[in-house]
């Protein structure tokens, strides 16, 4: 009678696509066949001796946490994404991460990059509102850093409360005035309590100082196999260990204070230290450099739009879900999906512009625009 | 019975597809009918009057080469490649030689080039990392030479030993300050042991000063026909002799200590002073600017997978092949395939960008990547 509920089985759904429940942990016990619908079943996948890590069903977290394209709607509704990063070395990595926020649904995709840097990720993209506010050592004199950095706090700061979330990091580089004033920024935005996904060179500031993200409950850390490892090392004290790496992962979180971190591999293992689930669709082979930034882009969206959504909907149950954790699922998905079809066409060849190129299609395939 | 024993069949492969043997040297001898497959068997090509050049078995070269797409990779291990290149006058030739190594397969590609040629370079494509620090005589006064000098070879050094092969000359331009530092760069890559394609004013850098290349034996010169003629007169004081090509071509080699050398032309005659071997396929009529710069980026693709296949391979008979012969073999091959391609598309219109795009596609008719 109650699986036949659609407000029941909405109800519980994100929880169930989260949590592990004792049926799901046994494949083919009776009790998992008379679930609510096939779409809201988890699939269990056996990562570890220690224990299996429960795969998300992340189509259906897509289709849920997406807003629907409502022709009321005002320019912003669907998300104001800014990515801090861009320096005299890297400008694709940025532009990388902000179109890719674009491509997934935001309405305005913000860049605050070095003078340098903005020029060529202007000339990248008409699409995209980039800044050119930052600034290196070699570009500032020591008796004028105090003011610098104060100028470009101020100038982040009139923006900031515009942002749905930011992402720190992509082709930030490591120069350590610049990293000083991007420190700057994390803490303004953890203060308008705007949510902050970090990757690439953001990781390497926060790993010196964990104290910018420690206990943020709205920052979201994107590592691959090196940055984890390093986080590991300083963290926990220890080396990365494979047989307990959800455990590992779990305590890794609770010990930052309950931040999100998705752990990017062959399969992408999210925990914010009390659940701990992973994505595993098969993307594409290639490992050119810059899927990481189309990751932070849509993660940034995807997690801008599941906090709007569990602050405004009406089942209190779902209101214990993490949408940092929800975001991270979501933009796991897409961008395997996104993947997988530009190898599909470029094999090879394919660049991370080509997976760019499908992020549109994939986010149609799982939830069409029309519904 | 051998005949039909694969890995003995492997084990043959390379050394037969480099090396002349007496039953592929007379056409229609009985003993080259019962030849282990028609893929790994040797043709002939009567190239001079002196003597004939084997045609490599360059398909054949490319499958074994190139290695798998295994999900289980992490980004960089198909290879980082960097080009020194690209000057006030020049942006075009580092920009397809580093685009050309990631459409080959390569997971990361680099730039270094001058402040202006950076800015240019990085807005062809967010693919490629460009880091704007070399300098030309305009930019640098007398009295700073000494410390920009030293300070460029510490930037470029700090990188070098994740690369896995650089290419040396696209674009470079020949300005003397410029080229000393670049001098300077290619020491450093070889007491590295990197891997090094020399092309384009590469060439006209060694050709002055033949002991930066001397001996290394990771070394690949590309040059077409003025800078061929050049190293000849240069090294062997004398005039190119097309009678004997292939033996003039193996002297040269033997003179600059054992290096590998492309001889680019109607055929592509590849030589490290041991064997010789040519790539003949058809590639396109059209001679536009900037096809050298998509050779050299793909043999440095092509060489550092060789390299690494004969590092790991299990088969001892194969590690005494050069990887650098295969390097050059594989390269010339996707090239003329690719100007094929786009010929066939573009006609007398067909530019140097065309040919680009199809480098997957020719990559992907011989090596399928779902293999």
């Amino acid at each position: 009678m109650w699986a036949a509920s659609p407000a029941f089985r909405r109800r519980l759904f994100l929880l169930r696509s989260l949590s592990p429940s004792p049926c799901a942990a046994l494949p083919g016990n009776a009790a998992c066949s008379s679930s609510p619908s096939p779409s809201t079943s988890i699939r269990v996948n056996a990562m570890s001796a220690s224990g299996p890590v429960y795969e998300a069903d992340a189509e259906a977290v897509v289709r849920r946490i997406t807003p629907p394209l409502d022709r009321a709607r005002h320019k912003g509704q669907a998300g104001k994404i800014a990515v801090i990063g861009g320096c005299r070395e890297y400008t694709g990595a940025p532009y990388f991460a902000a179109i890719s926020a674009l491509k997934v649904g935001a309405d305005l995709s913000h860049v605050f990059c070095t003078r340098d840097a903005a020029t060529v990720i202007k000339s990248y993209s008409p699409e995209l509102i980039v800044h050119p506010i930052l600034e290196e050592s070699y570009s500032v004199s020591d008796g004028e850093r105090e003011y610098v950095s104060s100028r470009i706090l101020t100038e982040v700061a009139k923006w900031m409360e515009r942002f749905d979330c930011i992402v720190v990091g992509p082709g930030l580089g490591r120069d350590s005035f610049l990293l000083d004033c991007v420190s700057n920024i994390m803490r303004h935005a953890r203060q308008a309590n705007i949510p902050t996904v970090v990757d690439g060179d953001g990781l390497f500031l926060i790993t010196n100082n964990l104290s910018l993200v420690e206990g943020n409950l709205l920052a979201i850390l994107t590592p691959n196999v090196y940055e984890y490892k390093r986080l590991v090392q300083k963290v926990l004290n220890c080396e990365v260990n494979e047989e307990n790496a959800s455990e590992q992962l779990t305590a890794l979180c609770q010990k930052i204070g309950g931040i999100t971190i998705m752990r990017k591999g062959k399969a992408d293992i999210i925990s914010d230290g009390k659940t701990v689930t992973q994505v595993s669709t098969f993307g594409s082979p290639r490992r050119c450099g810059g899927q990481g930034d189309i990751l932070s882009g849509s993660v940034a969206v995807f997690a801008s739009w599941a906090r709007h959504f569990l602050l405004t909907n009406e089942y209190p149950t779902e209101k214990s879900v993490n949408p940092m954790m929800l975001g991270c699922i979501a933009g796991s998905l897409l961008l395997r999906k996104a993947a997988s079809h530009a190898f599909e066409k470029n094999k090879r060849s394919t660049v991370t512009t080509d997976i760019i190129e499908f992020l549109g299609k994939s986010l149609e395939d799982i939830c069409p625009a029309g519904h």
